[in-house]
């Protein structure tokens, strides 16, 4: 399990995905050196301090270009930096350079990497990891964040076969199942599963929190109510750049969403019993379905 | 804490909550005799089978008065079966009878008593203990679920002092927090941090169902979805009833939540990056504050 892959792992920024991806990868010993690029020098400091790599820094600039052996450059920042970084990192990209990233959606993000490059570079391979926590910065990241977790790789036309395998080992190595999908199928299937849930659960505190009685209300709160919204405590920046990256099918996914909404008000306005327990049942089996299917018990 | 408080306990729905009260009276060895009723002759069965009653009937009927001694009477059934169960229990209700219950919604409750008897009877203390699972039925029950939960009690004009005072106390001796609160006020905040969120779950669930590519989308829901969701596979029986019981302040909460809603998709699509990040972060804000407050971390 623990056979060098890289002589080295750059990791662009240094929150929850880009720390466990350090953890992960050290743990592993999938690199030789590893060296990670933070916004705030209070972060690389830490990151350093915490051994998470041997070389920090607040610049991509001050990252020498590697002569000789092999690297792979991970960039794990929020999708709205991703073009200026992509741009910071040409100089460090030479022929045998892979890249990899972790963004959640992927159009902006290969998008912003042909901004920055005028093409799409055929060794970078969009990734999205499917893990993640409500917490963030660089101590929150654990080494096994991705153990069995789903990473969903989006190569486009001219993505080179090789690298991809690679990539995929890399994160395969970290303890990921992966899967590839196109770029436009995963922004609408993550926009379902994951984009208008975290929508619907800021909505939903933001509504709670400018009531009167708000203090009350959070007082008398049940279980279900904390499952439910603690994703509202992610990353406002993290979350901000998706919705407006993901717009689109965002969006699209919102009006679906608001149709079946419309349904359930019609049927407590008009109690239509029949109607309102059909669509309980239904949607009490679906959930079942997806139970049984994730396992989410064990 | 195992101190006799009534001679008798009957207790009538044996399913998540009734059982659960058995259990945890039987645990603490609040009562002489253990009495149930069952919709179903299976649940009745079952019910003996666990040991959780020394009779268990399919019908109020079954049940004789007791003749000397103290009794407490737990409803536990969901709402729009009370008002039929209030009438069937009249014969059993002497002088000394309390009464109490385990509604989600309380006008509805109170509404049902004094449809059935004719008054609110001054022994009847109306509750909602806010503890719950997504489970349902007689096996799913447990003795610690009350434990460190809140009960909100009901109590209306002419409810007794002294009978409010034993009913908190059996609650309290089952290990939950007790407070009071006005009818209408309670089903306002419930309605807020219960209602509409279980709402929002079976609708969210609903939608992504009905989806052309919905085996997908379950398939790549991550952790944050999953919570979200989980309590859409609560019982649809008594959530069709809250719903129904409770639809003038659950419509307003909709409402509520339906402008807060409106102000993210026009931030969205108008890509008001100011506004969508302020809105994101005053929601984690909040988030957080209920969490300290709620202490869900321990």
């Amino acid at each position: 399990m623990s056979a060098i892959m890289f002589d080295r792992l750059v990791v662009i920024g240094m929150g929850l995905m880009g720390s466990s991806v350090l953890r992960a990868a050290q743990q592993n010993g999938l690199a030789r050196a590893f060296i990670g690029v933070a916004r705030g020098e209070a972060t690389a400091e830490k990151a350093l301090e915490l051994g998470l790599v041997g070389q920090a820094s607040t610049r991509i600039s001050d990252i020498r270009p590697l002569e000789s052996g092999t690297e792979l450059i991970v960039v794990a920042a929020p999708v709205q930096q991703m073009a200026a970084i992509f741009s910071s990192l040409q100089p460090l990209i030479r022929p045998g350079t892979l890249i990899t990233d972790v963004g959640s959606t992927k159009a902006s993000v290969v998008y912003s990497a042909m901004e920055a490059w005028g093409e799409m570079h055929p060794n970078f391979v969009p990734a999205h990891p499917i893990a993640g926590s409500e917490q963030s910065g660089v101590e929150s990241g654990k080494a096994d964040l991705f153990v069995d977790h789903w990473v969903l790789l989006t190569p486009v036309k001219g993505t080179d076969p090789e690298a991809q395998r690679q990539v995929a080992a890399f994160w395969q190595a970290l303890g990921a199942k992966t899967e590839v999908m196109g770029v436009e199928h995963h922004d609408e299937v993550l926009s379902a599963t994951s984009h208008l849930p975290h929508l619907l659960a800021y909505a939903l505190v933001d509504t709670l929190a400018t009531q009167e009685d708000s203090k009350e209300v959070f007082r008398y709160a049940a279980g279900g109510f904390r499952d439910f919204t603690r994703i509202a405590e992610s990353d406002p920046q993290m979350w901000h750049d998706i919705f407006l990256a993901n717009s689109k099918a965002v969006l699209q996914q919102l009006r679906d969403f608001e149709k079946h909404l419309d349904q359930f008000r019609e049927a407590v306005k008009n109690k239509d019993s029949v109607g309102l327990m059909a669509t309980l049942e239904r949607a009490q089996e679906a959930r079942r379905n997806y139970r049984h299917a994730a396992d989410d018990d064990s």
